[in-house]
């Protein structure tokens, strides 16, 4: 899938809070927000940035009246979106074919929480490749992330 | 290594709670077990699920007199079990060649006893494969896992 | 890059407790220091070890007046230090050509702190390979690790 493709199929999803007109989070060091090597892209961790900041950057401030299921959801579905992001605004990656491999790390103590919020990830995934074969993923809970970010995701990809 | 051979060799090792009848643990969402790329086999995080459900969904639960680096040890060694069963299981794989990498995830709050906890895994690929060079492999102690499991595995093998 | 020439750049380096007569950390068990796989060399967890022990054991051992930012970053130079050591002392190696991926692993309660203490790897990483595209780089905080130690690292790195 070419990036304009991509582009497109990624607005038409209408995600809110996922702005297409900046640049995706850029690379805090010495490293970079994709390595290539050859037909593979391995991302670096992405988080629920938006254009207005950081999404749900602690559970404990969230109110109680919202699900923490869904608020997982929409987090792990934003920092996949921003991943999207850094694969159609590298310049040396012409097409996108699949997702190889999502592993997701959110700050919660809830295990049995933890399937249901990265399915926001694996979600808009197979909406943007349907008739691919399904990516593998992993997920855990973990004790701290930069930004204090709800989740962090690290995903290779298979590029052209 | 063909699937006929490694499912006898597997069944030669005489796993407690390993049961080659019934299917691998199925994915609980928008994600494959396995996802293949060229000649690397992807799994998905692996459990120690069993046909009568999952062993050691928490340390707390367990009894004292158990030693916990036993129990570390016979959890991963159901979870990389579960981890052949999936490769054995998959039509588009001839062979299994090596296992490459293991990253073992416990919710286990005490570093010391992680290394031999994931020998349980290591124990066992070595066993399956011993003329084989080593796989390399990495091990944490998390906060939380789905299903409330004592261990994740995450595995990439080499196929063909 | 040979041997010989990352060898000299880490010696050039002068990272205090950084001794290259030594081998490097040995595995403990069933698994190897490193698995390669075609161009690709997976390295174990490396961890803080020096020539006098492991640095950095406990967050909660360290004095006060030592910015626990420049601990982390220590830490985690002399990781990857050790992560070189592994792949210069690799018979089948004969060239290291880029580092692909660096997941960081912080036994550290507060992730602000995570990203500067991951450039303590990233910067070495970009000191030996000062040409090259940037490394993919992910950081988490953990419960506990092997040996209590303050990080462990997960690196994959192109060779020949």
């Amino acid at each position: 899938m070419t990036s304009d493709i991509l582009i497109n199929k990624l607005k038409e999803t209408n995600i809110p809070y996922c702005n297409f007109d900046k640049s995706p989070p850029s690379p805090a060091g010495n490293y970079g927000a994709i390595k290539i090597h050859k037909d593979l892209a391995y991302i670096s961790g992405q988080m629920p940035f938006t254009g207005i900041g950081i999404l749900y950057p602690s559970h404990q401030e969230l109110t109680n009246h919202i699900d923490i299921n869904e608020i997982g959801y929409k987090a792990s579905q934003i920092a996949v979106f921003n991943a999207f992001l850094q694969l159609v605004k590298n310049k040396s990656i012409s097409e996108v074919k699949s997702i190889v491999k999502v592993e997701g790390f959110f700050r919660h103590i809830e295990g049995t929480n933890l399937p249901k919020m990265l399915d926001g990830a694996s979600d808009l995934i197979t909406n943007i490749f349907p008739d691919n074969e399904f990516h593998a993923r992993t997920v855990y809970g973990v004790t701290s992330l930069p930004y204090n970010a709800f989740v962090e995701l690290s995903i290779i990809a298979e590029i052209e």
